[in-house]
């Protein structure tokens, strides 16, 4: 059985929405779950909930989201040091947060430590397109400033996340540019794409509107670039949803309308929430670290504890591990 | 009475609704239009079209969408070329072109000059937001590599022109970052920040979600990431659109649904429409220079030639002068 370590501290709407995540989980895969944060409020929240496959395990300190990330370092007693040592002893075989993802990252890289020949880990997030499949971009976040070889490891990782975990036959991968032709793109991304045009996967540069498309499964770019991409993203949905509201209310049509649109904007509504993608795999590091929005609800906590499953039976750190292996002979 | 050259040519759509374009804007505007490219379908496109206003200025070639566009400096006898010398020479007080945008970047620099003290010139392109005013992101793709005294550069510019053209009393300008603490962003925007902190309108770091929200009216960016941003934005607005289509067609509820949100959806569209910002004007050269989309529709170049004709009662470049001057004695 799966065991995951799941710290319930640090979130934007506290422990509650952490618990009950879990306990959804629980009603589509059997797993062992090691809760770590206020057992008080943990216990409260689990109540009657069979302990069977779940162990509360209490700490008093957390790493703040106004607080630096580096500090995390030093705070042994703190919800995320103590999951990061189980996953790093192989106590457990995962780890979900939704805490400081700061910390998460430099816990993961300076515990676990990143899998040789991997200079930099990427956080991967999985994006909703038109097509049935979603697509992934990396770097989100991580690593503002990049060289080309960084670019080179998250196309190679996106490549494997790709095809390991989301089960595509022949994912491809596309660096994000500003212009389709291979003449395009900055300094960092006109290097990369001379690094990685040897690779039968490499699709060439793509725009920011193919993340949406289904022209490619893997999006790479830095980090910094793919942070703004995702709130873009996000702001234009928002924006959309909003506008579609105001303009409902105004009239009695537009509410009848609405009404019977209901199925429709619900099922718009599931295909463009982050919440039904679970979180985003940290990628390059050795274990399986999955890092969820500070804001996630309990449906995006049960499908990050899905993802996580997913990533321990695709055992992606030692897939990696040969990859990149096996590209430094090459 | 405000002159106005129109390259005719290069367009994704041909000529006719470059030519559409002006009739519609005689509608609302008095100005004079010269028309430059093939004089035998221009004529033909304006039919019975009253020339008072208007003079057809004939040429033979045009830069081609997939040339270089350094190429344009030897064309002479190109439409673009044309058109940017009668700018040059003071014959017209502004240009409109929806041909390659690289090649009237480069002749509009080449030939017009950048005002001085600016270091690089930037397109200034007009985002929608949920308020009622749009907001401005520059640069949107001229520059893919900066240094941080050419985003210092865009911000001033974009003050100047969200103050002097859209009328905004006082536009606060965002530096576009992966969060909006003071130490987030890349090398680049942290040494931007530095430089920026000392004017009264900087309002910090801002984030992707923040170009729609009308929380800053003013977004700074190197050319790259600009770019990215507009078609990130682009094709989420346009996934949002089909997969609503998508549901739609699903059911007979859905479709009667949608005929009562009709207006509700007309108004959505027109909101998020590029069209109906017209184009986007290259800030730094001396001239007015409004870059559209090379797939603009009637409406576009419509409202591209207002906005021009905003641009020149701004007497934008003289202002820029100024403040680029005063800026150097500081």
């Amino acid at each position: 059985m799966f065991r995951i370590a799941i710290d319930a501290m640090g979130a934007d709407s506290g422990i509650f929405p952490i618990v009950q995540g879990i306990k959804q989980a629980f009603d589509k895969e059997d797993f062992f779950a090691y809760i770590i944060g206020n057992s008080v409020q943990i216990e409260k929240f689990l109540g009657d909930f069979s302990r069977e496959h779940i162990e509360v395990i209490h700490c008093d300190d957390y790493i703040r989201m106004d607080e630096q990330a580096s500090s995390a370092a030093r705070r042994k007693d703190s919800s995320i040091f103590i999951a990061m040592e189980m996953l790093r002893n192989k106590q457990v075989d995962a780890l979900v947060s939704a805490g400081h993802s700061g910390a998460t990252m430099s816990l993961a890289t300076l515990r676990l430590g990143r899998i040789s020949g991997v200079n930099r880990p990427a956080i991967c997030t999985i994006m909703p397109t038109i097509a049935d499949t979603p697509s992934v971009v990396l770097d989100a976040g991580a690593n503002t400033d990049c060289k080309p070889i960084y670019l080179h490891d998250f196309a190679l990782m996106g490549y494997e996340y790709a095809k390991n975990v989301l089960g595509y036959a022949e994912p491809r991968v596309g660096l994000l540019a500003n212009g389709e032709e291979d003449t395009k793109g900055n300094e960092l991304t006109k290097e990369t794409f001379n690094i990685l045009k040897k690779y039968p996967f490499f699709n060439g540069n793509v725009e920011g509107n193919d993340i949406f498309n289904g022209s490619v499964e893997v999006i790479v770019c830095d980090g910094y670039t793919g942070n703004i991409v995702l709130k873009t993203s996000e702001g234009v949905a928002d924006s959309v949803v909003s506008l579609l509201k105001n303009q409902i209310k105004k009239s009695f049509i537009g509410m009848l309308g609405a009404i019977l649109l209901r199925n429709v904007f619900k099922s718009l509504k599931k295909k463009m929430d982050y919440a039904e993608y679970g979180g985003a795999p940290l990628l390059g590091v050795n274990g399986n670290v999955i890092i969820s929005h500070g804001k996630s609800n309990a449906r995006a906590i049960e499908n990050a504890i899905y993802q996580a499953i997913n990533t321990i039976k695709a055992d992606m750190p030692n897939k990696l591990t040969q990859v990149f292996a096996s590209n430094k002979n090459n």
